[in-house]
């Protein structure tokens, strides 16, 4: 939790993970993040993981230090709540953060209708209007037919939705570019996001559609070789596992006179008649060299490898299993800054991450917890729809609101 | 190209994708970016994948849009230059973005002691000041080993550089939080971010780290399986791979009416004692359910297929090549608002993505091509730092600047 986003407001109707965790950024930076839900919770709500009582690890670790409010998005007076908190006076409010339709009562045109300066982000699946999940874009731009063991054709999807997070980060920066021009301009507007477009942007940003628009090749699997220079898994003596890479000049200096091999790899360059010191020269002939590694690696003890490795600034890691990551590695635990032990509702107390980025300006401190379903129903009504006991009162009679 | 962050610029010291990916983004929303190289280019200008003259589709669609600044970076005039062009005054600048070695002359207290507000924001390696790069990190934090097929137990590697995309959006989001705090405040500051950090709170974030300490339990391999509810690849009769999911009731009725096996679906669930209403139990019994799907998928044509699913409104999408994506599909081509045609210096002209969100309150123009490497020196050193022709022909004859 750190409080540099302070004084900005953002009310959220959302579900699974691209707009929740926009939210959960924010809020996690010192925006006050309002989700709005339906009563007995968005279908998200017990996505799994869960517990053995069915209380979601996904849903409480993705809305983090938000508020909730919980209200019937059916009834008529629901409905007005929810338009006059989306749009309630004020500089810091006026921000609407969406994957829900963003149809009828919740258009744009509907809610600028009571806010001129509204700011209504609106996470879509794609340009078209149709509905794309993470693992359906991902099999559309094609990593799932080059990922995987080169003796094995059969296409792999990802375990990490990486495009659902590419996309939280990337609506996050939308409304703070947003915010920034209403505060300059005074004009709000409506930004829009597709997840399919952020995955085909990527495709381009990373040089694939470049590549195969000039160079016309299909890039073939390479399993779990780096692509373009040197890089891949190796297996000590002791059967452990580490991803060692000599992408940078440095890097492959250092690996060589880790391993002692400079002899054994001048030969191989001579003999294929090749400039190792190109990257690209060290991934045509990384069979060749990794064959070198190899006798090196599958020869060593780990702790061996790790100091020769270490000792000249060599870019490698281990493999590790989740379990060893959670219950072993000292950066996950209260060492790193970035986590703290939270209680989370219905779930317990277990390790919890604020941001990554620390900001110099602000201090951090602990994440804050998931709120409860409805927890800031009532103290949202008062605060700031300026409601009355009675009158809340009267709402969760009606069963128009909960918490 | 949108314009919705004119009026800020930021000067970048990168290499690889984390940072320049950072202000490529800004500077296709419209910032002034500033990338400074040694006049060679810098570790990255070679980086795969190449033409046939090895001029890089990596460098160039990872610096679309900016300006380059090529100086001697070993040399004190040059060091002096870059820190001026950091520092210069003015509301617009003193934000420097930067994977490089934050240290000596380019450290932040270095360069805040000439200009008070500065923004540094620092992409490290891991909190320890070691390096990492996103493959070290994915094997670090365990998705290797629960990546492909649950036949095979060796781990796979990711092809999408998902960490090095994630870090890249928090680092915009980072810059344009702090300037938003010096635009109210008047301070600069430091802010870092660590590329293993990123994946650490991810893990967090999607409950991973949740999940196994309350849990216990080490998630295995689930194949194509998506986790929790239902979703995987099935293949058509004449061939074709598709990925369908059912994650929402909507989805799941939608997709048993498409396939028209509700009555078989109904014997399963009473078979088994589940509810299938529950994501859940669709994913404990997803063996089951899918050899279901399977028996239509397998017997049915593709079209046939796509119009039933289509027509009940379920979620699901093809399997692509890159090599489909980039020459079939209509979302990457200039159908597609994001996309443009742009000659690519040393490269070609070929299709090239500006950034996937849309701003209402600014056009979207093409995507600007990168620069040659130096391009922009000229007019950088008399527009920016006041320097005479005089000056600036100087400092060519001394090499320390080019373009």
């Amino acid at each position: 939790m750190q409080d540099i986003l302070k004084g900005l407001r953002i009310v959220e109707g959302s579900a699974f993970i691209a707009a929740p965790m926009c939210g959960m950024t924010l809020a996690q930076l010192g925006a006050d993040v309002i989700r709005f839900d339906n009563i007995q919770g968005g279908v998200d709500y017990h996505r799994w993981p869960v517990n053995p009582d069915n209380h979601s690890f996904y849903w409480a670790d993705l809305n983090k230090g938000k508020r909730s409010f919980a209200v019937d998005l059916k009834s008529e007076r629901g409905r007005e709540l929810v338009t006059a908190l989306i749009t309630v006076e004020g500089p810091e409010g006026g921000i609407f953060s969406t994957n829900l339709p963003a149809k009828g009562w919740l258009s744009y045109a509907s809610l600028k209708s009571h806010r001129e300066d509204l700011i209504q982000l609106a996470i879509i699946g794609d340009r078209h209007g149709g509905t794309a999940l993470d693992y359906t874009v991902n099999a559309k731009v094609g990593f799932p037919n080059i990922t995987g063991p080169d003796d094995d054709d059969r296409p792999v999807n990802h375990v990490l939705p990486a495009w659902d997070n590419i996309a939280a980060y990337m609506a996050a920066l939308s409304i703070l570019a947003a915010e920034r021009h209403r505060r300059l301009t005074g004009e709000g507007q409506k930004v829009e996001l597709s997840l399919t477009d952020c995955a085909l942007a990527t495709m381009g940003h990373l040089g694939f559609i470049g590549e195969m628009s000039i160079n016309k090749e299909q890039r073939p699997r390479y399993g779990n070789h780096l692509y373009g220079a040197l890089g891949r898994d190796f297996v000590s003596v002791d059967s452990k596992r580490m991803m060692i890479i000599a992408i940078t000049p440095k890097q492959w200096s250092g690996l060589q006179r880790a391993g002692g091999f400079s002899a054994e790899v001048d030969t191989l360059e001579t003999k294929l008649g090749l400039d190792f010191s190109a990257e690209g020269d060290r991934f045509i002939a990384r069979t060749e060299i990794c064959e070198i590694i190899e006798r090196w690696t599958g020869s060593t003890r780990f702790e061996q490898i790790k100091t020769a490795l270490d000792d000249n600034g060599c870019c490698w890691g281990p493999y590790q299993s989740v379990r060893e990551l959670v219950e072993n590695d000292i950066d996950v635990s209260e060492d790193n800054p970035i986590f703290s032990m939270v209680e989370q509702p219905h779930l317990g107390t277990y390790l919890v991450p604020g941001q990554p980025m620390s900001f110099s300006a602000t201090e951090r401190r602990p994440a804050n917890p998931a709120p409860r379903l409805g927890q800031h129903t009532n103290e949202i009504l008062a605060d700031l729809l300026g409601l009355s006991d009675h009158e809340i009162g009267k709402l969760h009679d009606q069963g128009v609101v909960a918490g």
